[in-house]
């Protein structure tokens, strides 16, 4: 019997009168303030920690944007790390919700296991572990590796979503055969037929560097590409043809010398990472001169414009949030009613 | 051209080591707890606000969760609140991106105007107010309307998505025809073929009471129900069968004369209005009377269950962000080992 | 082993050149020739034929399009037909790939059992018996019943996919409720969220013709309705939005006193059955003049209008194939270029 | 004024009384059987016609079924044939809405142009040209180009849905380019995202030999396959993960030496081309052995099982309807109760 014991288990002081007149702003402004980090700073700094700092676990510099204190948190939803592995260690099995991915800086070989499949970690590479998958790293060279790691933590502590499990084991059982996932869902337009993938992110872990590259320097030759973005690809879901996961989506660009893009923004927010080259990008009001593997961030609903300052292609890596936004019906773009901002 | 005039624009001194083990937890656990407002304590508080607060926007008692202040909202991601329009008043036009539905408690008539179609509210109606639709509420009886404003406030400022505009006008033009959308999409599965609707949300606004009450109770005599929730109605988009808003579903469920339902918890947290009757809900450990109009909420990963204590049918209003979590792929779902926590 | 005994087993003898030019059509013809068979002629035979003809199957006049005689088909896809089931008879228990629909002309009552749902059966109702359903009909009354049936055999036919079965008894067990879809699936927008639906028809076989006609009479009050239909709504399946069955959508349409539409023509061919009222269509070049009951067939990229000659309002149910062209992407349409074809 | 003139514009003879027990076979049985073209014969047919006839158009060899005569048709929907483009020749240019692959079997070079991309074709090449894309065909080369060519002619004949057009010019103008479908929409699960792709099917006309061939290659070392198919990997659209076409999905698989598969039927039928190997198929009861480029079918709901007879890997390309049943809610499958049918 469910007894009528509790009188009134809270208060109802709780509320109180609305007077709403302008309670809400006519559009939004992020908490996150446009931030670069310099690989010239990270990377003395990633390899002191590789020295100095012994964990079973993982060793990350986070990426914190100050504006965002005291969240760990680059934009208002994503993350952006630098994960060190020394030679002969390694990063042991968990999973956890947020959907998380990495891209590589350096490394001479070395490889994640995800999900029991062996992937191997090499430049420019983009490896996804995506929510409640298994993963744990290895670096069975001579060299550090070092990556950048992509994750959508910030958005899973807003939502309250985290969910996480330790491996019974350090690591996953040992394979025969690596990068299984990508001989299975890597070909070009082919896919297997005699098993089913269950789950809504890709089944496909591993987008090796030179494809991408290569497809970029390509498409350069025969195509303008986007306004606001340059020459810009997708890494897709292959089964779906859409993003990777359905929080994060990747995207790798080529902008070629001099090339200046089109000014916009959008209510989803973008982490860049400099793979080549050197430019600048407008973000918010702010220049932000980049050059290779410095790591910068566009917030949500802040005008930002491209340009690369060189004489070489320079390419950028991104992930973003848009997936998110456009399944809630939430996302809005918008272009600058200058067109471009920068001289 | 772009300088290189930009040394650091931003410290790195945010970089910091992460010592990670336990950083995340196994599971989550929701800044909101169970809560319970009585409409024995609000009804006379929402007339009292009525008399002595002059508002040419919105009157509304906001259900805050004290769990969650200084933040107004209900659960992490959605809000309750009160609104009155006392007679003769109107509430002006304007529209923002946070979706919004209205549950009618007391009214004698009034209406309100959705992107120029006039809706009328009757106790028990369901009326939306999707993102970005233009609305209006009149009182034009000789009673306070009194309704509960369900919004995603909460999750838009988590994701920093709002966007408002105010309509030119006080109020949207008068129309010579009330509740067209409910004649155009309202059949019993019959669609007009002749329009496009553009949107991610439900073309029909209105969705009356007496329909949803007596399905109700036919329902009830002849299914068995869910364990979780017995005989339970979705209020759906008729053009694709699923919610009615992207981050929002509306529920209406029936529990009989002693019904008691299993304990599970999900990560969509819930807010409960009660239609008509007398029962509890266990939540998170907590026991929640309830009885008629009042409005109590299960946060995320509660546990919960619910229980008839009456000899009469007890109805239920609820809605949930549960669309968001599934097109997130967050979702999750779990029966209580021991199937039901009450006596 | 396989031994290699076969040398050839078929001759290539069938090997020919093939000289092309001209070998397609710039555009279709179908074989099929605009009909109408008329209810003045039709009744009296199929009263003749329920008192002479004694099967306890169905009985049915076939209304084979001349044109496309000696196929038993209406159109090249679709056939109709006026099944009787006279005062004490059942039409035993089976199944079929084509899928089916009823749209009664005559009935006190009676009822077709549809997957153990018993589902009555009055003047204007819709009822469908998809696609591998198990159906058995009864009449308990003491008058005939008529209804037109309408079937996709002649597209499973040509696509070699009927399979067929029959129950192992003459009829499916009784039931203590009726219409029990109609109470779980037929509310306004309101769907039970306890149970899936398994199968890509609608999970409701019962439209009633009350809704359908009270909701196109409060439309045509509101609304022009299409340039080419008029007034005209889709019966959906409600989980959807989308046509009651993959192979086959049904309408009903209403065109005010003196309405004439807009000509056009599609790919997919048309059914149509007159409930109420009077008129006429222009159809690939001829003139059928139209009243209750009658029913005539659009083909394929024939040229189509419709115009009510009466002084009162005149209703069409219709059924098509569109849904087919459309997932095939062999779905056109194409206005006429004067517009309208007759005075 | 529309004049009651017509009295009866066809006679209602046509009605007739239907006796239906046994109208619906219990399941289908197709007019096709099963056939193999052999290429030792086909070749130097083909070589013939390319000396003997002379045409602007096209030269085809049709490989009708025998027992589908006088149709042209090879199963009851789908059509394949030998076409031969001689040195200097080309095929003029046009479109129609039968949707049409090439699988290449004999070129030195040489192209094919769909709207408007140059896409070369080498041997073991796939090219499509969809339902309504404009293509020609071209050999610049010294030797004859000889190709399966694959469409749904039969389909579009039995739905009375051919358009064809021819283009303004007797081929679509030069381009500096070649292959650039295959540039933007060939990469490994990367996509272009600055522009939309308009069409229900693949936006990629050309899959490489060499692709499928090594992904095949590579796959059968890791994994099992599929019990009716080996190894198999469907050609996909990259941007759904869905079949080429909206009628017809394309295949290639690999038979291990001495594999033999398990023995299924379904409602979909198959058209076969021997890429290379050796090795039997019995189908429909009928054992047809087969070697390198000989093609051969499997009609609808006929059993059949392959074999790889030979000490080499065998490779089959093969095309389906399949599609076309999923998405009419018409497609099924049985596994042969023995498993297998040969010894």
């Amino acid at each position: 019997m469910v007894a009528e014991k509790s009188a009134l288990p809270k208060s109802v002081a709780q509320v109180k009168v609305l007077a709403q007149p302008g309670f809400m702003p006519a559009e939004p402004r992020s908490a996150a303030e446009p931030h670069i980090w310099r690989w010239r700073d990270l990377r003395p700094e990633a390899l002191e920690m590789g020295q100095n700092v012994h964990d079973r676990e993982r060793r990350v510099l986070r990426l914190g944007n100050p504006s965002l204190a005291p969240r760990t948190a680059t934009t208002n939803t994503l993350f952006a790390g630098i994960q060190v592995v020394m030679p002969g260690e390694v990063a042991r099995a968990h999973r956890h919700t947020p959907a998380a991915l990495r891209f590589v800086i350096e490394s001479r070989g070395g490889y994640t296991v995800v999900n029991g499949d062996r992937v191997p970690m090499l430049p420019g590479d983009l490896v996804l572990t995506p929510n409640w998958c298994w993963h744990d790293h290895c670096n069975d060279t001579d060299e550090p590796m070092i990556w950048l790691d992509g994750l959508d933590t910030p958005l899973n502590g807003l939502l309250e979503t985290v969910f996480y499990e330790e491996y019974p084991d350090e690591v996953q059982p040992p394979v025969d055969v690596m990068d299984k996932g990508l001989t299975r869902y890597g070909g070009r337009a082919l896919l297997p037929r005699w098993e089913e993938h269950h789950g809504r992110h890709s089944p496909l872990m591993h987008y090796p560097c030179e494809e991408a590259r290569s497809s970029l320097v390509r498409l350069a030759e025969l195509a303008e590409g986007s306004p606001q973005d340059g020459v810009i690809l997708e890494y897709t879901n292959p089964l779906t043809g859409g993003a990777v996961m359905p929080t994060i989506a990747c995207h790798i660009q080529l902008l070629r010398p001099g090339e200046r893009t089109a000014a916009h923004r959008h209510t989803s927010s973008t982490i860049y990472h400099v793979v080549e080259g050197r430019g600048a990008s407008i973000v918010g009001g702010e220049e932000l001169a980049w050059e290779s593997h410095d790591v910068f961030c566009v917030p949500l609903w802040a005008y930002h414009e491209h340009v690369n300052t060189s004489s070489e292609p320079a390419i950028l890596f991104s992930y973003t949030d848009a997936p998110m936004f456009k399944a809630l019906d939430l996302f809005r773009e918008q272009a600058h009613p200058d067109g471009r901002l920068g001289a």
